[in-house]
């Protein structure tokens, strides 16, 4: 049933009835925190053993280099290699960093800005107004770097399985655009999974800029929430297919995998981008830290040792999902006044609140005492144009807390959509 | 005795001579290298202990948080207190890093060419010709980042108490003149010592740029090679003595304390600069490494614990540095050949070849199987206009190695100027 269709009458009694919840919600005093995708205390357990797994004994490399000295700028080949399948690509085409997949984005972006990238003519900062697409709503951090750097943002709407890719084309003529921002796998926020058509588009479309980057942050790749995962394309080969092989900057971290303050970040792209990357990093750095990479070799031994772990994460995981959609299906059952998706891997579940409500549901949860993140985050310049997108994020509360917090902002949804039709009615 | 004292037969003996004691190094088939500041083997064993110190109870911090997760983008309080005296600032104007304090500077130099720094009125980048001042023989990376963002190099002679400060504050009146590097303690590679009356005219001096920066690299702050240490006068509080509170960038790293890979990386500085340092490196990560802060924080207890540390590196180093000035002067025992320092700390040891015969004796060194640093490595563009300065790094090979290569580059300092003599004077 939609809003509309109920009376007046009706509505003013499902407002009263919603107030009486509100009420005694407020009453339970709660302090719930859903507003970043921190993992949770049981899931760093999970990599508890890679505190004390390096002895004396255990600090030399694969080529018996030791890992305890300078050197080794782009990684541990076998590090690489244990982690290639995170970027899709070979590990001689992955370069292992510190613990920040964002720091790896930043610095391209810095550098890009200073010194251009492969293909460029110029730094970017000599452009008159470089600009990248955002396929929103997006990752807040990314549009942060943007709005740093003074990149233009342009929005580009999602459809379920990616960016709506006409407008992207119809953007790409325009050789301003230097990049655009994918989260390809599990999007943050939607959670949508490009789809082979999609990537195979990406890849292909003639560009206005010859230097062009899409920043491919695969922040999720064996993050999934049910057993059957998802498969996304792999964005290097799609590009070399289509001639355009150094299109795609890969970026992709261990943060949600062992610990968040302490993973391994990498990035990944075409033989010139790694050179590229190379040559910028090693001004930067003598290397990496080594020891830190021997601790994640150590502990997963190989990909299946990685999966069996994202099993143990799943674990955790999905039943907090599980929550949050049992609480928005049943406050919404018989009135259809959010969309949403369960997604099946990422971090974060976005919402649809009825237009106009996303900043009034916001204040509402701060008056229930559940924080959530800021109305128009996940837009660039914090600018949601329907003032609609709400992103919870329920991985780093105790389940139960994350039923009660959804709970919460269901109802708060609701008397949102109920107060706002109402105002209409009697104000029209 | 002065070689030009030598008669020309005299000469031509001691050439002899000289070249059969060579050939009779080329006979040992040497493969030694004296090229870069790397710890021993034996130094990174004083650090095991920090492989190990952490387990699955030790990972909160001092206020409770948990070191596995997200945050603390400035360090850990308790950290920042056990290193504040490397950077010679109180704990709260300290960051911490990862493990790298060239990335620090890196970054710093990034951000100002694209941000500019507090003061500034557009980004260095916007400037037409943005220079530095490097007082030479200097750091090779130091003189790299330069070179990559595009900043001018002002090469500035040593005195043995620091810069030329009348050259110094004379290029100072130029607004061009954005910064400066200083190693400021066991000056890389001469071994200086800036005196107090340099760092105080340092702090006071008037610069032309309202957004000049000290590059303080204070990355031998505890590096000591002798028991009674020297004392350098902190930057910091002369600075803001002088008025000039933002005028120092300060950096330190435990990459010589504990492990050259896997260490912390420290910037500081006064609290706007710390405020803009802390505002640019948000955006890029959400946070460092504090599990290898924990450790760090175990692993010495406190300042006393660390000053233990040093000792200990002490023993093992300064046997190498006696090692290579005893070969020196052994060598040179009648003949005013070469002129360098005993350094009181840090990693090099600088030799003054005769003017015109660096190149020639990196060659001839590398004719026994002894590489060395490039000659002109440690000049701005790699150019050494008196081709003279050589870079001896004695921390990396066994006191055994240290010893003879330092017997063998002798020999070769010797050859080359005896023979640049004769030549010079069957050319006249």
């Amino acid at each position: 049933m939609q809003l509309h269709d109920l009376e007046l009458s009706a509505l003013q009694d499902r407002i009263a009835a919603a107030r009486a919840d509100f009420e005694a919600f407020q009453a339970l005093k709660l302090h719930l925190d859903m507003t970043r995708g921190k993992p949770s205390a049981a899931q760093l357990d999970l990599a508890d053993a890679m505190l004390g797994n390096l002895g004396p004994q255990d600090v030399f490399t694969a080529s018996g280099e030791d890992a305890r000295n300078y050197g080794g700028l782009q990684g541990l080949p076998e590090v690489r290699a244990l982690f290639a399948g995170l970027l899709g690509a070979p590990p001689e085409q992955v370069v292992v960093g510190e613990n920040s997949s964002l720091a790896l984005m930043h610095d391209c972006l810095a550098w890009a800005m200073l010194h251009g990238v492969p293909g460029s003519t110029q730094p970017w900062s000599r452009e008159s107004a470089p600009a990248f697409l955002c396929p929103s709503p997006g990752y807040d951090r990314h549009f942060a770097l943007c709005e740093a750097f003074g990149i233009r943002m342009i929005p580009v709407p999602m459809t379920g399985e990616g960016p709506d890719m006409d407008v992207v084309e119809a953007h790409m003529r325009d050789p301003a655009v230097k990049g655009m921002w994918c989260v390809p796998l599990y999007s943050n926020p939607t959670g949508e999974i490009y789809s082979p058509e999609t990537v195979r588009r990406l890849a292909q479309m003639p560009t206005g800029a010859p230097d062009f980057r899409l920043f491919w942050d695969n922040a999720y790749a064996v993050h999934h929430l049910t057993p059957d995962p998802a498969v996304l394309e792999d964005i290097l080969p799609a590009c070399a297919q289509a001639g355009h092989d150094d299109r795609a900057f890969v970026f992709a971290s261990t943060s949600k995998i062992t610990f968040a303050g302490a993973g391994l970040a990498f990035f990944g792209g075409s033989p010139a981008n790694v050179g590229w990357f190379l040559e910028m990093a090693g001004r930067r750095s003598i290397g990496p830290d080594k020891l830190n990479q021997l601790r994640h070799l150590r502990f997963f031994g190989d990909a299946e040792g990685l999966k069996r772990h994202m099993d143990a994460h799943r674990a955790i995981l999905a039943p907090k999902f599980d929550a949050v959609d049992a609480a928005l299906r049943e406050r919404f059952d018989d009135l259809a006044i959010a969309q949403w998706r369960r997604p099946r891997g990422g971090y974060f579940i976005s919402v649809d609140a009825r237009p106009g409500t996303a900043r009034k549901v916001v204040t509402l949860a701060r008056e229930l005492g559940i924080a959530l993140t800021p109305a128009g985050a996940t837009w660039p310049g914090g600018h949601d144009p329907q003032d609609a997108n709400l992103r919870l994020a329920p991985s780093f509360p105790p389940l139960e807390d994350v039923r009660t917090a959804s709970q919460g902002i269901a109802l708060c949804i609701l008397i949102a959509a109920l107060e706002a039709e109402r105002d209409a009615r009697l104000n029209s």
